[in-house]
């Protein structure tokens, strides 16, 4: 099977499940016990948190362990509105955000909150000066730093300036972007910034959010102090502690791998196009992470299409994974203007870590080969 | 070390870790994801949650899976209580609930809800009279199974039923119970039953939300449609791998280690009493876990003792890890009416799978000595 769905989930870094299976053997107590054993499974955390600080270059002490990036975005835009809910009842974000920052604000607005959106062009990009255009009610704005479907990566710190301007707290999902391209949070200028360990070589079921000091957060889970009392709960230690090594490494190699990526992905683009009769990569004229190509397949329905890379050893998705088995257009396609017929006919390859340039060769020809399949018997698409 | 804090958090079993180890190598892709990659992880989950289901005897369709604990009191008190917003907006729960319990009304209280207590007697047992005087706009009651420093087993059909009579949900937080007594959800009446993986032999950072078919929830994580709409995110499959495995295991040998347990602790407290004048165990008169024992050592403060005992290789707890640290008295003991100079001398130990019979001696042995030297090197305790 070639694996080109790393924006969905990559593989967890040896490394990284070595490390963890250390952790499931012998860090058995709780971290919030007060002996011996419990303060190993303490500082085995607190290694990691440093790990994880490293990466996007913040202080060990704003790095609040979570259970993924959902939880992130939910604790993040919730508790970073509730926390400013004396100055307003409103948050904005973008159209293209991921289904749980929309989830997010569906929570909220069960608290009587109210939410705007912003738009994007047709590349994918979120205008800054919208943010200066908000209504003066809003509180909180959540921009993702790279797109989970398309790559395109948003323009960050002109988008933190214009909210911060306005004194408006800067919610940033980069669960995508962690790990693909370096991060400097305070370059970004972001007060919140979501982190994912399974996009990045870590575990499913744990992540980070990054707490700016200083930054207001009401906690959404709580009971103990665990987190500083930012974040309830006993820490998934072996999750942690696969989620640190898998930063380490990421910080380390990050540079070399966007690099390599960007020279696979750019070949495998180029023999798409001369490939494939019509092919469209969106978002191609924006900054984009170097691995990831959404492209449509004019006439070639995409849930059609993905079984018939599936069955030819090519593993791809259509948007988000989370969307999987809808023939619904991607939103985030959508708000780019894409039309709804090219939309439906749209695959999401990613790139990654074990990805090799004679996979990136094959891929080729079994798309092609897919698309002419797909096209010769579907016919007209509508 | 000998290891009496089993409560706070137990080893993992071999077999789940083993299998964890499995899944972090094999099992890259995201279970939402519709390509063969993405479907072996499904099956591995979806097997996970009959296991699960096994384990207290409901349906696999009733299990949601969490992050643990803190997240399943958090989902199922304010997911419970928003979902019957229209009937009022006041919850209930022990004053002996869990720490998380606590925090999750705190988290409605913001959304506008009214929270009222229910005390317990000098055993620690809830009246479930005490149910049917709840105010009128109570819609949800919370009482745990099986308490976390006491062992103390609730009356919950009881409870459940002067619930139910008024068409209050009732969400029963059976963390520490799942594992160690036999569990059959229907017969507690509870509409959601909290399980947390690192209690019972699977791993922290996982557990189980148990959903009455038909007991309405909404959703604390929202987004896609994991888990039918009722926890978004993507899900923790080695997590989920372990928890399935560590279920199954439990399942199978609960009614042999419950047995086990009880008479190690039996012979721990006979050992207690007869080597340390003065001891008081807490809730020794209302059915209790097999393998909790609760006890203060008048003029021992428990912080100066538990150094003690660790000095000497014996792991314990003073009330819930999550509070160690503090010298405050226990808020369970204190709701049990024990006296402040008590509730300060209380620790909990809390045998569990590794205790051997060798084990209990050398641990009695340790806390009289333990107890003698804190008792002469401190005097009195005020």
């Amino acid at each position: 099977m070639i694996y080109f769905d790393h924006n969905a989930s990559t593989p967890v870094r040896p490394e990284a499940a070595a490390a963890m299976g250390s952790a499931l053997a012998e860090l058995h107590a709780n971290p919030s016990s007060s002996h011996r054993d419990g303060q190993r499974a303490r500082v085995a955390i607190e290694h990691a948190r440093e790990q994880v600080a490293a990466l996007v270059h913040v202080r060990a002490d704003e790095v609040v362990f979570t259970s993924g990036g959902t939880e992130g975005d939910h604790a993040a835009l919730i508790g970073a509105a509730w926390a400013a809910e004396p100055r307003g009842r409103r948050v904005a974000f973008s159209a293209i955000e991921h289904h749980a920052v929309h989830g997010a604000a569906e929570v909220l607005a069960r608290t009587g909150f109210a939410a705007s959106h912003l738009g994007v062009g047709r590349e994918g990009l979120v205008d800054p000066a919208a943010v200066a255009a908000l209504p003066p009610d809003t509180t909180v704005v959540a921009v993702m730093l790279a797109n989970n479907e398309t790559g395109v990566i948003q323009p960050l710190a002109a988008i933190a300036a214009a909210a911060a301007a306005r004194g408006m707290r800067v919610v940033c999902d980069a669960v995508q972007a962690a790990g693909k391209i370096p991060i400097r949070r305070d370059d970004l200028g972001a007060d919140f910034l979501v982190i994912s360990g399974h996009k990045l070589g870590g575990p499913k079921g744990a992540g980070a959010l990054i707490v700016r000091r200083g930054a207001p957060l009401a906690a959404l889970f709580r009971g103990s102090a665990h987190e500083r009392g930012r974040r309830g709960g006993t820490e998934n230690v072996p999750g942690i502690v696969g989620l640190g090594i898998a930063a380490e490494l990421a910080a380390r190699e990050v540079a070399g791998e966007n690099a390599r990526l960007l020279a696979l992905r750019e070949r495998f683009e180029a023999l798409l196009r001369a490939s494939v009769p019509g092919v469209v990569v969106h978002g191609a004229g924006a900054p984009r992470l170097p691995n990831t190509v959404n492209a449509s397949f004019p006439s070639a329905r995409s849930d059609h299409l993905l079984l018939a890379l599936d069955s030819r050893g090519l593993a791809a998705s259509a948007g988000a994974a989370c969307a999987s088995g809808g023939v619904e257009p991607s939103p985030v396609l959508r708000a780019m203007g894409v039309p709804r017929e090219l939309a439906i006919c749209a695959v999401r390859f990613s790139l990654g870590r074990t990805t090799t340039a004679d996979e990136v060769e094959r891929a080729a020809v079994i798309v092609a080969d897919a698309v002419r399949l797909v096209r010769s018997t579907q016919g007209a698409v509508t």
